[in-house]
């Protein structure tokens, strides 16, 4: 995570006074339950509201405690106890440092997956809009980097937005994967702390109770979380790869927008770059990397260790302030994308009319001609065209094994292009639910 | 996937003739659906069922057409036009080959996650019986690798099968990723083939539609099932690590089942070593590692580029076969794993009854000593048990300040096992639904 | 490792023959410096030797054995005993079973590595053959799939000629990590055989004696080589891909060689696709993807622990003989590589001449105009040519701002190819040592 | 990279005023040299060295202007004519905004390097140290976490010292891999400037003369570069695995230094946990992570995509500010880790004996005992031991099969633990070159 790829709402999440104050809201809210169960009494619970709600707390002061002992939690508490006074004695009471660490850190990436949803909501809605705008524009499909045949520039949205679609019930299965709450104790026993009070923070802060805990929130969840992350990366370096294809010069069927003032190169100033997928497709590798470690951190050893904590500080901001960046940046680059259906039309042309070969197979073979005769018959009036000698429609007309199955009629038929968009309607209805 | 680590069950998803069959059984369908839409004569899809569904394929018949023709869906067309005789002319008619390939994947997968799901439950079974057998057998909770406070050995497999309870959720889930049929033609755009032949399709083979192809099916969906395998093979790791940490000579709490003519050590001979539980730890580094292509796959070239066949091909059956292997491995562990109450009471009892430091510090702070004083008062009679000079409880006693807060016999009452143990059952009810 | 993506003489390294052979002669081995040291009897050794090296040992026989007493080494000892007779009581004495598994693989790993040296000769051969043959053959450069300035397609491969060279360097020094001997014992103390045991074995196998070991060879060693091959799979991505671009319908400059019987596709028979570099990239994903473990494997517990060895008896096999199949792939590839210049000509003149803006930068600058000024003049003649309205060279004659610093002539001498190309013979000499 | 886990002198080396200045250097040295050639004014050179080195660059100035111009290089060459004047127009002739971020990037990652290598000097210090101070402590060898034969400590910190020297020597070949210069112009053929800029930079800035460029810098190096730091991470967490074993409370030889005013646990206050070979545990698994994109980074489009920088921002701080510290960690804890001897005796007594069996089964097979009768004799003494029911020693004295091949005499001398540890010398000299 690294300002340049990072906007502030995530990053709000991630900062020490967020998390501070969420560690407050649950110690808060456990003394609630604990009061409510006469463990404590109830004018505590409300004092520490009072006192350490008004609290402005201070990382420096907080940062420079745990300098001395060591331990984030119980500078945290030695911070609070300066605002809450005598009372302060009844926080914590029977819990442990990661009652309060991993059910935050539900919160926060809960709070995040949140974010990330919305994030591919306004992406599928410009991938919508660009797909139903450009449903009709023809362009050539490409499999293997080689001209197949036709597809629309709808299509490529349409099949995006599906793909978008899943990344968004994934992201929402992920949130529920690690959206639990943990107020068991030293190794998860409820020991010295009733399992009502878990129950109760866990509906104060929105999320589960955690079924059984080993003082921490097992770390399969957060693999999971971060599985799913690297997933969703790897979709928008699709939909990256595409685009950077697009603009290609030789293709050149699409292009990023480009600002006024914006420089491509200082070298060659004619040169108006993919550097925004470009720098998708990096970022792309970034978030799937995390998922490792996130991996790795699921064994930890007997009811813990706290292996998992460094790589956690380090990739639960980085994995989702990066990839709440590059889905906002996505969502520009298809909102203003600049769509050229003149150049898709000319590459569309470009081999001749060898796009339409599998149609004359087809109708080879629907005359009584063998599959293996009839694609020896179309290779061998192909393989001319694609050498730049001819054009297909010609020399298939020209040729009289061709022409003893199918008439100039009948050939020209199938060189028509509207052939191939004809189920444009019935996909689009599948993905968007209308056409 | 290697023998040594591989069952019959899984590897026969992955073999040549289980292919062929399923690539002949998507061509036979579609035909039933073309000749239902009057595109090919009923009479075709019929003798193509009987010619073909009563054909032995040859494997090595195919894999030297495809020598010839470098292409391995037309060599197995040609050996079925072998059988099937001039009809089979109507065969493959609008398809092209990913739309066998990849809806045969699609039932590859789902077979392979169906056996997967079974293992699973395989291992559930084994942790249930083994957490209740084990559900009041006190052993020492361990964080950070040292003596926290009391946990059951019961405890610790109701954890893991609240885990693997959840690996089943997501195999069920990543199996509904990758259980889609797409019979879309050269570029999706079903510009040769009715889609309602895909739908047909689809129910034969028990799949859903894939709403939008591109000649190939979407690779993010490959990427979220091969990433959930990475996920379930590191729950078995921290399975594994626990099974294998319990074992240890200083532990010694359990051990693998070792087997009447089994030698541990070529050298020393009284050595039992849990091999089956570190060869588990190995296979799942391999299992998880598979994850990463998989994710990198999803970034195919326009419609489609070929890059994702190799690796497929490759970890289609090495994690299934290996994550089958290693499911059933770790069921025989758990099944059979020698448990030693005996020496978990020994170890629990080994820190002189450090164990129960944090009840005394929460009595004190009841009492009314602060948390700090609380803290240092029991961290002074900790530390010389914790160098083996004296015992907890009389230290303690023998402290004035402590006795001014706590009696002897309060303090004696803080030494009590049971007190650790009395929410194991709303614990196993949360986990099992029963306690 | 598949049968697809394997070539016999790797494999035939990997093959349980080769392995016990391997045994073999590690044991007869550590027996004559035994016999030297008199622990044991000359004459054991000799007939250790002359039974033992004549012996076919029987694979089905030692699988067997091995189930039973559950170790591979015992079983194999025990099939050697049965060729070797009583003698066989003085094999392995003071030995362990890793000393023999260990040096093994160090055995294995070494040809393997000789194996991918030589696979990056051969393509180190083709390199510089089509890299002097394309010296001078013209063709754009591009940044950012971006014309940009001229390059020649010699540079192309002496680029790829210099990264493989580095890669060649890599697998040497990888081969030196893995490439020592351990016979050491039960925990690398030589306890019960005499260090000079080792350093006997290590010269007759040709390996360094490993400094010190703990019963097993420190795993840090196969990381590194393992992540080498990572490494130079990257590689090998890296020129596939530019094939892959090369041949794009679009740009198609080059193309791979196409058989005579080939099949591109099922349904479109015109087509000619990549599919050998689109292999190699998913082969490439694989390659890298085995560095993960290998790097989880350095952290045994203690002495040593078996969960590395899973790992390895998949990767061993799976790494070498994917690298070593995809080194061959991609050497055929280059060495029949089509190349088409005429193309590379028409590329190079589609921009209408803009590939030229930056001399035309550095001259205006060069007569005194300031950076931002000349930036600004070339980019506002750039433009139009960018979107097809006309000749850059004709624009810029026609600006009267760009006349006040450059006369027509001094313009037509910025648009001259061979500017270019002067210093191909510099970087070919820094390359090849020759131009 | 996060301030928690930083140390400031790798943090310097990546902010953006060493960044700056280093570009400064770059440019201003090749004004050095294009003045030397002629191309531009001496004086001109002159200036540039004398405004530029006196300038303090305006951080925040220049990221305003890059917002503008969306170009980073353009941005600062702007902020640098501000304090250079007229002649800043000679400045970065005939280069590409590459020639400056590349070689920028291998000075950075060279002085990264340095600081590594000084880093594992540190350790190594440390090791030898702590390797002959416990030279001869003994303690257990254990391989699967299971007691095997004796060791003593001061092996086991000369195998970590031999690893980390193999790490040293993979960090100067590292170094040497990224240390290149390129100003080679828009793509690498110095159409634009001359090859001797280029020799001339190189030199001023302690790099070697990239062979051939391509804009960038071929990112195999870097790729090299970060898989190495991975495999150095992965033995940094062998080490802190083993002493997080060594802490274990069953095990307990040796701890981590717990300062006064630390607190282990907020629950638990007399615990002292092995959290710093845990943190370190956890920040390997990072940097392992970050190899990855590294890897992928290597496949480049054509001449240069730009998908590699932000990988690299991200990755170039990351990984080397994590393995920075981690090793520094590693080093204060290998320094100042407090080891018990005492411990390590009485864990070395544990199991009655059973140590001994390998000398007990080779004396038997000397005294002509076959291999296999001997291994059931020691076998059916041992395993009593192992269930705790006798010593091994009385056992065999008993066993009339054992007595009829070795004397209770000889059985006594097979107990002695000196003869463990008799070639400890032999393979510290192997280690450190003396003993």
């Amino acid at each position: 995570m690294i300002p340049r790829y990072s906007r502030p709402e995530m990053v709000a999440i991630w900062s020490p006074e967020t998390r501070f104050r969420i560690w407050f809201e649950i110690e808060a809210h456990a003394c609630d339950a604990l009061a409510e169960l006469g463990v404590i009494p109830k004018e505590a619970a409300k004092t520490i509201w009072e006192k350490g709600g008004a609290a402005q707390f201070d990382v420096e002061r907080i940062d420079a405690i745990e300098r001395e002992v060591k331990h984030d939690v119980i500078a945290f508490l030695t911070h609070l106890g300066e605002f809450v006074g005598p009372d302060a004695r009844f926080i914590h009471q029977g819990m442990t440092s990661s009652d309060v660490l991993d059910t935050c850190l539900a919160v926060q990436l809960s709070r995040a997956a949140d974010l990330l949803i919305a994030d591919v909501d306004a992406l599928l809605a410009a991938l919508k809009r660009r797909a139903f705008e450009h449903k009709m524009t023809p362009t050539i499909g490409r499999s293997h980097g080689i001209h197949a045949e036709p597809v629309t520039f709808g299509l490529k949205m349409a099949e995006a937005y599906a793909e978008f679609s899943r990344c968004r019930e994934r992201l929402v299965a992920a949130r529920r994967e690690i959206a639990t709450c943990a107020i068991s104790g030293a190794v998860g026993t409820f020991a010295n702390i009733d399992p009502r009070v878990e129950e109760h923070v866990a509906e104060a802060m929105g999320l589960a109770v955690e079924p059984v805990s080993t003082q921490v929130i097992p770390r399969d969840r957060h693999a999971m979380f971060f599985a799913t992350l690297g997933v969703v990366a790897s979709s928008i370096e699709r939909l990256a790869v595409e685009i950077r294809h697009l603009q290609r010069s030789e293709v050149y069927e699409a292009e990023e927008y480009f600002s006024e003032g914006q420089k491509g190169s200082s070298a060659m100033p004619h040169k108006r770059n993919p550097v925004l997928t470009e720098n998708l497709t990096g970022l792309a590798r970034m978030v799937r990397a995390y998922a490792l470690p996130a991996m790795e951190n699921v064994a930890l050893w007997h009811e813990r260790d706290i292996s998992h904590s460094s790589v956690e500080r380090m990739i639960g901001p980085d994995a989702t302030v990066t990839l709440d960046f590059a889905l906002a940046r996505l969502t520009g680059v298809i909102d203003k994308l600049l769509v050229y259906p003149e150049n898709m039309r000319k590459n569309l042309d470009r081999l001749g009319g060898l796009v339409h070969s599998q149609r004359v197979l087809l109708a080879l073979t629907q005359k009584g001609v063998s599959r293996e005769d009839a694609y020896r018959l179309v290779q061998r009036n192909a393989m001319p065209v694609w050498r730049g000698e001819g054009d297909f429609l010609t020399l298939l007309k020209a040729d009289p094994d061709v022409s003893k199955a199918l008439t100039a009629q009948e050939l020209e038929e199938k060189f028509d292009l509207g052939y191939h968009l004809k189920h444009v309607d019935t996909i689009f209805r599948r993905v968007f639910g209308e056409a």
